[in-house]
């Protein structure tokens, strides 16, 4: 998508062809800066400090890390370290693992020395298949924003989001907000509740300015104000991305999802959830119980960044110094919530059945 | 409450016997200051600046305000002027019609020269009513506490709250936090979740302080968190408060109260609305249609204050500095998501044929 009339990628190889421009999203709403990694360190300090985020986009960094550790060491013991070095930096995301385990089939059977040019045209691909997945999640998703429409008239389509699911969080289009761009650019007219997402605020800090930078008319409110909204008619229809979606259909997101798709539920608003089919994680069948809830650092909560009144970014204290934190940072909403899924191959109901039937080749397999 | 070991309540008389101390609740966590009204002026604005917050507490300043402002003009049309001026600084919170009225009930039969004599004891009267009422609700969420602390043997019960309904937001015990204060003064082992609350981040600041200056074990964590604890039985009850509650049990509180409510009702966890009964507005029958919410300032929610490294007070930007924001106030949980109402007299359903068990002289009234 655009940035400032310039379409831009979120990750893209530098001039020099073999090192990786990825968007240093922690710099954002207030500053936009490329950062480059040339290690499969970097890559995977960019992972875990959460300079590049959203499931599809970590798959992508995390494939150009391989493609970066197969110039260092592209023996079997260097391949497998860099693998479980970048596992390790995040433990939710399931692309994480999908992506990884993609570069190493695509490199494993080859001679060392072959490696390095395999795994540079393989997370190419990685990336162009994420553009193109999420080109269909909004092409699919854009058809409901249109029929609301033309029950709507001309008042604008209010669409609620939470988190991040947006372009930044992929390579590009995005994953929740692709239908949303799809249908802006169609000139269906949409109008966007962004909630901020404690703690880290990607809503308020990405989601919004994705948005502003290309003319989506939107608010911002705070995560409790999604449920009011709801109760009072101001949302037509919720769309959130996801981290992991299982064989069942429960949706792993950003913690508060789960909140949302309550009150969608109370309310009547459709709730729809936006993924990419390596979101999907066919082992897993019960969410609640069987997906690994990351428990991040209490910093995040206590301090909250921004830019501060000399318009440098600073962090502020919100808490007493010495009361403890909890910080989960995902929840599991269950499919029962979910209206439905829509995925690169079209909408699906968010069940067994409803997955199986879109993914013959994997539901079937989720059945052994 | 304990400050440090002091006794507190959260506005008293000052020394000279006329001007009215306050906690300047703004402060906090960072600062413990007292501010000095001395005009009725001093006190709305202490009121629409949120220096104090919370129903009772408003209604206590509001009645003081009518105090000093009958020091400095006690006729009719002066104090039409003061109730008016009052009235207009928060428009949610029924306990301040309530006191104004109760304020003027007590003065407008008598001679000008009588009334800021009577007015000041009246203020009095309703501080002292309220730490009783409060204490009285702390007795009967007591016993909630109790049987759930006998059914877990020696792990702590866990209670989930939402924004400050504390010692803070009243004159003294509180109201959702006053079973807490009762259990744990009574050995009972209790551990309390706390919801920041934003966009004002009362939960954070001021109910972990008051929890912490008692030594209550607590954990502060994300408004988007609570659904996910409760997933994961990780509460056992969740107490909040109520700027307004109707004579049909719909619960207005603090924006997020709401989705709480859903979640608690989800995962069966039971969820108490505390209030002392002068919150209950009995001529209202529908909480989601008929209660006004309050659309407050959009810097509330770009602009995050807190303590800066510094260690001075400042503030930090959020979003993109162009991009709208809405900001409702509060919203209603229907009576249907509570289950029950700690009130001075006791425990009720959230339903009109409660209420009016609980309160006959008002119950009938509202059946009109």
């Amino acid at each position: 998508m655009n940035i400032a009339g310039v379409p831009y990628r979120t990750i893209r190889l530098h001039a020099d062809e073999w090192s990786v421009d990825v968007i240093d999203q922690t710099l954002l709403p207030h500053e936009f800066r490329l950062a480059r990694l040339q290690t499969c360190n970097d890559a995977a300090a960019a992972i875990a400090d959460m300079v590049v985020r959203g499931a599809p986009l970590i798959g992508a960094t995390a494939a150009y890390g391989m493609a970066l550790a197969s110039r260092q060491d592209a023996s079997d013991a260097g391949l497998a370290r860099a693998h479980a070095q970048l596992l390790a930096t995040r433990p939710t995301a399931i692309n994480l693992r999908w992506a990884l385990d993609e570069m190493r089939s695509a490199t494993a059977q080859l001679p060392p020395a072959e490696r390095a040019r395999a795994a540079y045209r393989h997370a190419g691909r990685i990336c162009d298949d994420d553009v193109a997945m999420c080109s269909a999640i909004g092409e699919h998703g854009k058809r409901i924003i249109e029929e609301i429409a033309r029950r709507k008239g001309s008042s604008p389509v209010n669409v609620l989001t939470h988190c991040n699911a947006g372009w930044l969080a992929t390579v590009d289009w995005g994953t929740a907000l692709a239908p949303i761009y799809k249908a802006h650019n169609a000139g269906i007219p949409v109008h966007v509740w962004v909630e901020e997402t404690r703690p880290r605020n990607q809503g308020a800090s990405l989601t919004a300015w994705e948005l502003g930078q290309h003319g989506v008319p939107h608010h911002v409110i705070v995560d409790n104000a999604g449920g009011h909204l709801m109760q009072h008619g101001a949302v037509d229809v919720c769309f959130v991305g996801t981290d992991r979606t299982t064989a069942t259909g429960d949706v792993c997101n950003k913690i508060g999802t789960y909140l949302k798709a309550l009150a969608a539920h109370d309310c009547q608003v459709p709730f729809y959830v936006c993924l990419p089919s390596p979101s999907i994680d066919w082992t897993i069948r019960d969410g609640v119980t069987q997906i690994p809830i990351e428990e991040r650092g209490a910093d995040e909560v206590r301090l909250v960044r921004g830019l501060g009144p000399d318009g440098k970014p600073t962090a502020v204290l919100i808490t007493p110094p010495d009361s403890p934190v909890a910080n989960p940072g995902f929840d599991v909403t269950p499919a029962r919530l979910v209206t439905g899924l829509i995925t690169e191959r079209g909408l699906s109901a968010a069940s067994a059945d409803g997955l199986a039937q879109l993914f013959p080749e994997r539901g079937t397999r989720s059945r052994r």
